[in-house]
């Protein structure tokens, strides 16, 4: 009989926890190599920066740490060409634009980064693990990814993108319930019309690929992880549940802002990036609704309004930077990453005693 | 040390599964027999019944079985004023009574059945176990229900409603997550803006009352029962899982809709009764969307669409029907509800094993 070694078995994971990427400030390489150093699986959200940021990023993790690390870019099929009324969106955000005493938003001489540059970065530093959202990858990249030997993990919201992405080859997809704080993986139909729960997608996706699944979306805890693994994945992802931590790059309006929510605050929106985001309900996307607009296509919307997010973060304006936040906000908490590892790994072993606790005596 | 009985311990159940009540066909007297009987919850959903029928399908579960059931209500404070413009919903429907054959949409008599007559019945034939959704209790009619011993069930879909429930003086709570099929349960906002998936709603109001909480939505099988435990639950509350079962009162062509369906076709509308509830997208759904109405108020516009729903179930239509259906669609199975439930008992001991053995080595 072959040896099958787990997802975590593979990796080197004591603990079958994956910290999601979080591009755009929370994702640190000091949080990836904590929660890699803690038995875990960190991650580093790079799609928002420059080959050569990538690289002292990457750099940084492997001084901080010997363990495996993702590192997470965007698919390229996310990228469309520039579309959409550019000057109805600079009219919304001129205002703002005023507020915080910077020059009016102009139009994005490029819509953001080079994905074959950043790709060659990750293959070139032979990264362990590299994962990805909003698609597939190029049949190229992967072939190289494959040549290199680099674990390919791919998100799914739906059992059919699933399916596509194990048909494409890679090696586990991360489940993305519609509890997940950020971007919306969603990549073969309207991401706002498909939010399936964590909880009702997780199996189904377990039952249509063999390889290994990662859970995310509201896990929180030991309580979420639990349930997970119950589920049928192989280990969690969490990304809100990191993003107070003290190594997250969170900025100090938007941790405020994170620790004062609550389940009922977060929403799907278009108006930071052009692509359906989750995050926590603020003064921009309420006028961005009342706009009535259609976003510019991805990732020049994202490039447009950016002056105005890092200036928000820099003002410490909550209303106005992007709040990307999960359904399980309550639950957040603060601390070193190494001690929530600790606590989660507590947790896991009291939520199964608790689990069999709670059957009946003749389940038990 | 005083002896605290879980909820399982307290109605007798040997397995921690209720069955979702369920109005409007899929509830029968013999499919909450057939629960009961097999150590679970089995509820009837009696709110679009008169007294008289509540009364039969009583005395009917009370002749399959000795254990406790429980009887679902919505909360009168659903009900509204007749409010909307009929005439446009008329007009909507119009074609679709003509393609089945029937005389044209009228303006309902009476809103729906009276709730202080249905809730007599109950009292009346002393059910143990009294279930709602959709607002809170009156005050009278909860201490009736405490006077006559009745347990009481409430639903809530926030932190906060869960709050506002325990202080009503509920004795227990259903955390109801976005994958639920049916109606939400939603009364202290907007449905559509609080959809807050199974994973993350049940540990946050878990958290925050100290009633027991029944998890729904999404749980499917014996890996979601675990799932919903391991997250602190007492119990899984479970609609279309049994759905299917022989012993539900689904129609057929509903029945088939069901099997042939998948996670990523459901949507939450108001085509159907005027208050948001999730099922399987369809032609009346679509058209309704296409219409750009707003319905007529609850439960006026449920009574409107009646006729039409009626006679699509009588010919077999299952694009005129209200398809309620929650998003673990995939995982529907059939065969006889006893079956269903034995199956189920073996998953829960298996789930729990395997997730055990998903631990990495050192957590087992």
């Amino acid at each position: 009989m072959a040896i099958v070694k787990t997802f975590c078995e593979r990796h080197g994971m004591t603990i079958p926890i994956v910290q999601a990427p979080m591009a755009g400030g929370p994702s640190t390489p000091e949080l990836a190599a904590a929660v890699s150093n803690s038995g875990g699986l960190g991650s580093l959200g790079v799609e928002y920066l420059s080959p050569r940021q990538i690289e002292q990023d990457i750099l940084r993790v492997r001084q901080l740490t010997q363990r495996p690390f993702a590192v997470n870019l965007f698919s390229p099929d996310a990228d469309q060409p520039l579309a959409g009324d550019f000057a109805a969106v600079a009219e919304v955000l001129r205002p703002y634009h005023e507020r915080l005493g910077i020059g009016p938003p102009e139009p994005p001489a490029s819509p953001g980064e080079n994905f074959v540059e950043q790709l060659d970065v990750l293959c070139r530093l032979h990264v362990p693990i590299v994962s990805f959202t909003l698609g597939l990858f190029p049949q190229a990249a992967m072939e190289r990814l494959k040549r290199e030997s680099i674990y390919v993990i791919g998100t799914a919201t739906t059992v059919e993108e699933a399916r596509l992405l194990e048909q494409s080859g890679v090696d586990a997809i991360t489940a993305q319930g519609s509890e997940a704080g950020g971007h919306r993986g969603t990549f073969t139909t309207d991401a706002e019309s498909v939010l399936i729960g964590t909880m009702a997608l997780v199996p189904q996706i377990v039952d249509a690929v063999s390889v290994p699944v990662l859970a995310s979306g509201g896990i929180m805890d030991g309580r979420g992880i639990v349930a997970a693994l119950s589920l049928g994945a192989a280990a969690a992802q969490m990304g809100t549940a990191f993003m107070a931590c003290d190594e997250a790059g969170t900025n100090a309006a938007f941790r405020q802002a994170l620790l004062e929510a609550h389940e009922d605050q977060t929403t799907v929106t278009r108006a930071f990036s052009g692509r359906p985001a989750r995050g926590l309900r603020n003064e921009f996307i309420d006028q961005w609704n009342n706009s009535g607009l259609t976003a510019v296509s991805f990732p020049w919307h994202n490039t447009l309004t950016r002056p105005m997010r890092r200036a928000a973060a820099n003002a410490h304006d909550a209303g106005l930077h992007s709040l990307w936040a999960g359904q399980g906000i309550r639950m957040l908490r603060q601390g070193p990453a190494t001690s929530i590892m600790d606590q989660l790994r507590q947790e896991i072993a009291d939520s199964l005693e608790n689990a069999r606790r709670r059957l009946p005596a003749a389940l038990q």
